[in-house]
């Protein structure tokens, strides 16, 4: 069982249009709805390769109740966000603020996932935090599930990278952006006590460092598609091999081929499971 | 008892952003969120004015029972659609499609409807449809209310405006693109036996044409704000002055005035009370 943690869902709404023209009326072609933030995709990805996962972290009860995957979330939020999405000729995207979390709500989900830890086999910590929740929550929740034994991952930004950075034993998989904010080096973290640094070069590459070296993989030929949701894809298959002691090159291969079959797909959260069967033995390790 | 009918509700979203650049990720500022539509925009303001009012027409129960006006929807919706107004320098509208009403809903409201017409005092109809709804069923509700001696006012478009304009008695209250789709002038609408066409002349001014002749009104002086919402506000008006047997004149001055109240707020369903009562006296009516 996979415990993965988003602390800010979303609903992920996109609309379809011919032409977004600033300062008009857009009737919308098509809507789709869909629940989000980055933990809720690692978890579908998770589904998807019959790995049992519960979701975990703050929601409001109408969002926990139509999630439609094993879940058990902390009512925290009064709502939660959308992030919409216009589709025309590019992509133009509108995020709301995220709610403000109840007084309690960080006690509440450390309670709850510290009863989930000893039937658990990984943790995956993921996305922004609501108002209301120190930056240190993420750290926090991955100190506990290193302390019992468990392999972490953490795609955090900002305050909460800086955190969980410094948190032994936690592999840390931050966007290129996410690592340029964060302003220390690979090296520096692999010496600072974390486990692996997984950093993506694009939809097509991965590269991964730890304490005993460095590996870098790539898919065999270019990839167009949609790149949102490749990192929750990576971050599956991360914690799957990392909860099975699977070795860092295979790992690296199966993390590529994940991230390129979510990238096939057009929304984030699903895989092309043939596609990536294809890809395995096509990838390039170094 | 004012009865309105909103055959197609939405919620009105609107996000404030700093400028909307086509193609990128935009951080919303504010979110806001409102129950809308034109006839609970409609209720909204004659509970403002202190008229009894029941919104009816079709909804969602989650609609319904946040609306927060007194109500009788049929729960005839699968959802209830959004409309998203990105207010930057201009405003951007994203309008989603309607969504296809249950079978049998229209029999329903019209069963509803019948059975509040004896404590009524009169009904507006307006808005769009929803899918899965006869375009002529505005005018089968607008019959029903005038065969009950009811004065109706009806604020649609297309071919439930056409099929409106058929109905004797009724009020007709097209804004000036909705009476241009109808392709039919004033005079032979008056002919047809339709009571009276209350046309807007932009937010300062109105006319109305009835078999006795015909009135104009306007604010002294030019008026800057949100002129959505503005003809609602005139709707609830007009209504108000039927049902209590005003004169056409005096009618007139209370829904430019009204209108105008309603421009000065920024969002549709509001009027500035205040403002309305200073307006009235300088209202020139010819």
């Amino acid at each position: 069982m996979i415990l993965t943690v988003t602390l800010n869902p979303a609903y992920d709404v996109t609309y379809r249009v011919e032409r977004l023209i600033p300062g008009e009326v857009h009737r919308v072609s098509s809507v789709e709805e869909r629940h989000g933030g980055k933990g809720v995709n690692v978890s579908r990805v998770l589904t998807q390769l019959g790995i049992p996962t519960c979701v975990m972290g703050f929601a409001d009860a109408s969002f926990a109740n139509t999630v439609g995957l094993p879940h058990d979330l902390v009512p925290a939020l009064p709502h939660v966000r959308r992030t919409v999405v216009i589709h025309a000729d590019t992509a133009t995207s509108f995020w709301e603020p995220g709610p403000v979390a109840a007084a309690g709500s960080a006690h509440a989900l450390l309670d709850r996932l510290t009863a989930r830890l000893p039937s658990a086999t990984g943790v995956v910590i993921s996305g922004s935090l609501p108002g209301g929740i120190d930056s240190d929550l993420p750290a926090r929740i991955a100190r506990v599930a290193v302390d019992a034994g468990l392999p972490v991952v953490c795609d955090l930004d900002g305050d909460a990278l800086r955190c969980a950075a410094d948190v032994s034993g936690v592999v840390l998989m931050p966007n290129s952006d996410e690592f340029g904010r964060l302003g220390r080096s690979v090296e520096d973290l692999i010496a600072g006590g974390v486990r692996a640094v997984v950093a993506t070069a694009g939809p097509e590459g991965m590269t991964v460092t730890t304490v005993e070296g460095a590996w870098s993989a790539n898919v065999p030929e270019p990839l167009t598609g949609n790149a949102t949701g490749a990192g929750d894809a990576a971050a599956a298959a991360v914690i799957t091999g990392l909860a099975a002691g699977v070795s860092w090159p295979s790992l690296l291969v199966d993390a590529v081929a994940t991230a390129a079959a979510a990238v096939v797909r057009p929304v984030a959260g699903e895989i092309d499971l043939d596609f990536r069967d294809r890809l395995l033995p096509t990838v390039v390790v170094r």
